[in-house]
């Protein structure tokens, strides 16, 4: 069984390293001859927009998935020509657009924030008259990691950020004084298994997600954002994992975006779950038995972002695993990133915090 | 960081699996070009006993392990004139030969069965006598999964014997009436921390490991087995990884033998411990903070030989991982196992004889 994944940055890498122990064999595709995945996997080369390149992997594996979701339809469509592709190609399209994916969200009934279409320059005013300043301006494609999105205070800034942003499609949001961002990673199997993670507490700094908390134990809120993960499943008859994060107000919740992809926000499963979100994504498109996703006591995650600090400072922390994505440091790069697993909440608190002074986090690295 | 593993079988290729999400970097030696950790991490060909291959490894790398014992000492030190070698070198010689190992155990105070030294032929009924019979003649090199070894109850049973191995040094054991078979995972850094896996009980089939249980949970088993294989630690300024096998006998522990590597009989670890004797073995080695060798609940393992189960029906028993190793199928061949993690016993219990049943095992296969 060959597995092809379109990617393979540290997403694809990680999910071919949690589907080598169980004797699946995979083919990476990247744009880059140096993606990291082709660490430890074969890596063909070829643009992941590129009908021609999804077919290659089509026609030499058994089964695509993809660790990003700006694939456009057309080339998820040219490998489904030869093999099944799971997650569904209509996830993709949800996925990629945040007009689609906001629709996508109402139509299930899952709150999102007021916003509105901002077709074109003229759409700024009105737009953000009848949601209030200050407003979110963000591209429909291609944003991630706090990238194409803009504050907006006013109509004249409002314009800037439209300019800025490349006068492109683009929605703008109503800005919510949410009190935590938390997001849920669900995995299905065509066939109708699901399970789900526990909530996890998301705390980003820069737009780019910085830490992790598991379980962000709240019984309704748990409740609820399984209803919503569920209801996306249903809609798309999904296999693998799907990722939801949403803003929590006054205890409610409020859908920001969806993955439909393994995670950030789930790299600590990889030793804080029964089941690592990776080798679950790979049960759910294989649509094999899903395994137990029930936290190890408390569990976290700090990104490494630029830096990677030093190995063994970073194990001396009681219960803290290293991981390294074998990428060429950057300022901002996501390169690698700690788990740890702990006890009690104060043991993984005090963990944390101390793998987040490792991590420069708090020097704003 | 590269780590140059001797030996590419399924242990090499767990340590590589292990290893590569912490970023380290591999280079497997082996004497096949299709060992199955070739799928995994780059691969040269040589022979384990050849000083000249041992000598590369060493020059391509920053430091050398094993996957296994049997290599000759000259060789590893091939590889040690030019990076540090761990586990040590004299852990190599003493565990590669019966009446050293057994000479070792006595040295540092744990007890082994009642032996005698064969150098000859002529030396058998004096030694039958005096153990008594039945007993177990073994050879003193390249005994492993029950090979090289044979039960005698006269005199004429061991000449023959002698003969079918190859009149070889040999040992000639007492046979004991043992309660049960357990081994202890131990690991080390050079610098001297020391942790210690719980208590393993396995249980093997036809001198084959079939299945293993933890934690074999017996405070005062486990504080004698930790002091023993410490005792080991020590004499050896040890590194990595180090598993001796007990038999039980009346509430004391006789060594049977150990392993200076990571053990079959720790492979439950993967998914049952807080950190996988693969991981600590790499920790080990490279002098880094060992991770926490907790059992989560109670975890097992069964070994798939000859056959690999369907992946579907293993993964159907609650609580199971399926591992394969991607070597080719041959009847008793170590070709994968299945770990398995559970909240108690019972379920545990449970789960096994499910995984037992699927892996052929109480067929005799």
């Amino acid at each position: 069984m060959r597995i092809g994944i379109a990617g393979a940055g540290q997403l694809g890498r990680m999910l071919a390293l949690a589907g080598l122990p169980m004797g699946l064999q995979f083919l990476l595709l990247d744009a880059r001859d140096d993606a990291c995945g082709g660490q430890v996997a074969p890596l063909i080369t070829g643009a992941l927009d590129d009908p021609e390149a999804l077919r290659r992997l089509g026609r030499e594996c058994d089964l695509v998935t993809f660790e990003v979701e700006n694939i456009p339809a057309a080339a998820a469509a040219a490998a489904a020509e030869f093999c099944p592709v799971q997650p569904p190609p209509e996830a993709l399209a949800a996925a990629q657009d945040r007009l689609h994916e906001k629709r996508l969200f109402e139509a299930v009934g899952i709150p999102v924030a007021p916003f509105r279409t901002i077709d074109a320059a003229e759409d700024l005013p009105a737009a953000l008259a009848e949601l209030g300043a200050p407003a979110v301006l963000k591209t429909r494609r291609m944003g991630y990691d706090g990238r194409g999105q803009r504050f907006v205070r006013d109509a004249d800034e409002a314009f800037e950020a439209w300019q800025a942003l490349g006068g492109v499609p683009m929605v703008l949001e109503q800005c919510i004084a949410f009190d935590r961002e938390v997001s849920l990673v669900g995995v299905a199997r065509a066939s109708g298994e699901r399970r789900y993670y526990p909530l996890t507490h998301n705390v980003h700094r820069d737009g780019i997600l910085a830490t992790s908390v598991a379980p962000h134990a709240d019984p309704a809120l748990q409740q609820l954002a399984e209803r919503h993960v569920g209801a996306v499943l249903d809609r798309l008859g999904y296999g693998g994992v799907l990722t939801l994060e949403f803003f929590v107000v006054d205890g409610r919740l409020l859908a920001n975006e969806m993955a439909p992809r393994v995670h950030n926000s789930g790299h600590w499963t990889i030793e804080g779950a029964a089941t690592s979100q990776f080798e679950n994504h790979l049960r759910g498109i294989l649509d094999l038995p899903l395994g137990d996703t029930s936290v190890r006591g408390h569990a976290g995650m700090v990104n490494f972002l630029g830096t990677l600090p030093d190995r063994s400072a970073v194990l001396t922390v009681p219960g803290a695993h290293y991981h390294a994505y074998g990428k060429h440091p950057r300022p901002g790069r996501k390169i690698g990133h700690a788990t740890v697993v702990a006890d009690n909440a104060a043991a993984l608190a005090d963990a944390l915090a101390r793998l987040e002074a490792l991590a420069g986090v708090r020097a704003g690295n």
